[in-house]
């Protein structure tokens, strides 16, 4: 925003409305619109007839757009400019069980000590609808919006729905723009905003080895059969080193090296080690020798065992020699390693540290998503920090996320354009427990950010 | 039995009643005593109260012991000798499911091509009714039974009741004997009868290895914590070698070795390893270098891990970092081992291996018998090994056994006296398996093998 006064304006605006836009939220946020239970189904559509109704009173053009699924709720300006931003959300919630954990009811939301409690209040509805409340000021008191903005808003996410996948798929053109907002990740800390720049990327799979026909008895057969819980347990063993590290050939050979600013940025966020121990809930911090913990999370491939079983695993004691066993087997990614491949190098290594007396099946890759690191010199990550500088008042910083966004994915890959994550939620949130809520503080800020991102 | 002529006469008098002997087996077989069956409890005892009525008809003094689960028949001759040899079986059966697989109802027994279908012909009913058999031989024709007979049946064989343990060690003054026979184990094959004269022992044990306080999310903490399930993958890999060699320290140092007569005795009854790869089930035979398949089985110790679990088991694919895993392993032990010894070596080595980023819970030694070797140099088996000459008309052949019978470790080590393990039985009669059978040929050489031990 070139014009300091219309920015003034809408901060005012914002100021003096906040017991409305509150009023609002509370509303949004009664809805249960709980995408995963199949009873919800009409309380979720509602819930996007609601959003588009409210997004139709700001003078957008907004409709609800019906999927196989859940609906997507649609809003645009009217008077285009060509510069154009996509700003993603999600209205659908989490199920809020264990219900009995919650304090006050978890669709009947509440405000105290500067918090908003409620299903959703953070993730996403809270962080979504101050991207709204930020349109709303721009039009009503700061003279209108500087770029086009286009609102989608899914209801699926929670649920790991399709449908905003094809219809992004289908409507490339309609969607080209500028650049992707995304509010769905939390800040640094409570007084520090972060966009994050880079995603892992994930591949996944199961295997199965088959020593023998069916378990046998230990007395009659123990000492001379192989015994398929222990061959899988070497197997899985033999994939890491004692300090951490992955020993599948090549699996580091596509790993990009950090640049210098990186390598500086992670030195100054750095964590301690026993304090990540403890905000963990593990006993130690263990991972690759020679990598800080942010590293390690970060910018590292990391490969996790997700579950294994074999043989007897029922109380007391069964003395059999398990015929076969199971192991489901994760990889987080890093750029420039590419999921297929990495698939393909840890499963021939666990094919040839396969013994001969066992038999390997392979399920999958089940899930698989590209790593993602945005150039933080593109301009609209440069526009979104200094938006949410002056939306919080703080310097914030770039980070990066040891998980994957599928919905980042999707739009970078669909439309080929830079993703802004710039999230005003808390990692204290409880986004998926019970007594989620949203700071106020943030709420407000985050609406302020947003007319800077959008007004200027 | 020094008197030809006495022992011709009973073998007579088996030939001429082998009708009836198969009639009154017929009878037995049709009581459905399943132990492990609450519903059956009074089918069990039916069925004790008609095998003491049967040994009473046969002029011994017999009874049914109650106890607080299934009763025990007892029986003995009248006109005690002195030299006393205790005859132990089981009169309960295993449950016949699946019974859709039955191709006759398992309780109404059918004859076919020289075998008896039924359940329990051969596990344990036909082979303890064959030592009835011979008794009633011996009174009847024979001339009487050369040594005092104490027919000991139990009723909880199949259920792991302990009323049996119980009564031995109350009545051990009553019991005692020179020798004890039991005959509930196979033949070496169908035409070569065996005495076992080692039996396994074994000690088994669960742990639980914790890494954290709940499963952590792959994405936000993969290459930063510890994973339970690859913690207790390596630790359970390096409980042995690639070779199949247990590497706890000190694992084999109380291992006897084979005397030479073993060692010879070994190699003369060596079995192909495909051979036995095909009738395990599994794709190759693996074990212990240096060792034959025999050895393996019978003299060496053998780790197993029975169970392991840890983490997401179910559907699909869930991307969490395993806070805990647990597994579940057995030992089988060979003379001189020492249960306590070898399960404290072993969960000592668990816990030096353990890194210190886990947390170890053991649950057990649960399951704890010692191996046992019998001299067969005894005079005991010598007899059992004259008698099963002469019943079968084949040399027997000296085996040992890889698992362990919990009676015999009770037997021995209540009573002191070594046990004639002689069974009549086949491997291939499907003991826990549907159709069930028992060679009559087996049936009437038993009678006769017993004939020659306790009238001889």
């Amino acid at each position: 925003m070139d014009n300091q006064e219309a920015m003034n304006r809408a901060f005012g605006y914002i100021e003096r409305n906040r017991q409305r836009f509150l009023a609002e939220l509370k509303e949004f946020l009664s809805f249960p619109s709980v995408s995963a239970d199949s009873d919800r189904t009409d309380d979720v559509k509602e819930c996007a007839i609601w959003l588009a109704g409210h997004l139709g009173s700001l003078g957008l053009e907004s409709r609800v757009v019906e999927t196989s699924g859940h609906p997507i709720v649609l809003a645009h300006n009217r008077n285009r400019t060509g510069k154009r931003v996509i700003v993603y959300g999600h209205y659908d919630v989490q199920p809020p069980d264990p219900v009995e954990e919650w304090k006050t009811p978890p669709f009947e939301p509440v405000v105290k000590d500067g918090f908003i409690y409620g299903r959703g209040a953070s993730d996403d509805k809270g962080q979504l609808f101050a991207h709204v409340k930020a349109v709303e000021a721009l039009i009503k008191a700061g003279g209108g919006l500087y770029r086009d903005v286009i609102f989608l808003f899914e209801g699926e996410e929670e649920s790991g729905g399709r449908s905003l996948e094809q219809y992004i798929a289908r409507n490339r053109d309609s969607l080209a723009c500028d650049f992707v907002v995304v509010s769905d990740t939390a800040m640094y800390d409570e007084k520090t905003p972060a966009i994050a720049y880079g995603l892992r990327g994930i591949v996944a799979f199961e295997f199965e080895l088959k020593t023998a026909e069916a378990d046998l008895h230990s007395g009659v057969f123990g000492g001379a059969v192989p015994n398929a819980a222990m061959a899988i347990c070497r197997i899985l063993a033999e994939c890491k080193g004692p300090g951490g590290e992955v020993l599948v050939d090549g699996f580091y050979n596509d790993v990009r090296p950090l640049t210098e600013w990186e390598t500086r940025n992670l030195r100054n966020l750095a964590v301690d080690a026993d304090k990540f121990a403890r905000e963990a809930g593990v006993i130690n911090a263990f991972g690759q020798e020679g990598f800080s913990i942010l590293e390690r999370i970060w910018a590292r491939p990391a490969l996790d065992i997700n579950g294994v079983w074999g043989g007897y695993t029922g109380e007391g004691s069964k003395t059999v020699i398990p015929a076969s066993a199971s192991a489901k087997v994760s990889i987080r990614l890093v750029p420039d390693q590419k999921p297929e491949k990495i698939a393909a190098l840890v499963t021939d290594y666990i094919r040839r540290m396969c013994p001969k007396y066992a038999e390997l099946k392979f399920a999958g890759p089940a899930i698989a998503a590209e790593p993602i690191v945005f150039d933080v010199n593109y301009p609209a990550i440069q526009a979104g920090r200094r938006a949410l500088e002056r939306g919080f008042g703080a310097e914030p910083v770039f980070t990066r996320c040891g998980g994957s966004i599928p919905v980042v994915n999707t739009l970078y890959g669909r439309l080929g354009r830079p993703v802004v994550l710039m999230g005003f939620g808390l990692d204290s949130d409880g986004a998926h427990s019970p007594n989620e809520r949203f700071s106020l503080d943030n709420f407000y800020k985050g609406i302020k950010a947003s007319v800077c991102l959008l007004g200027g």
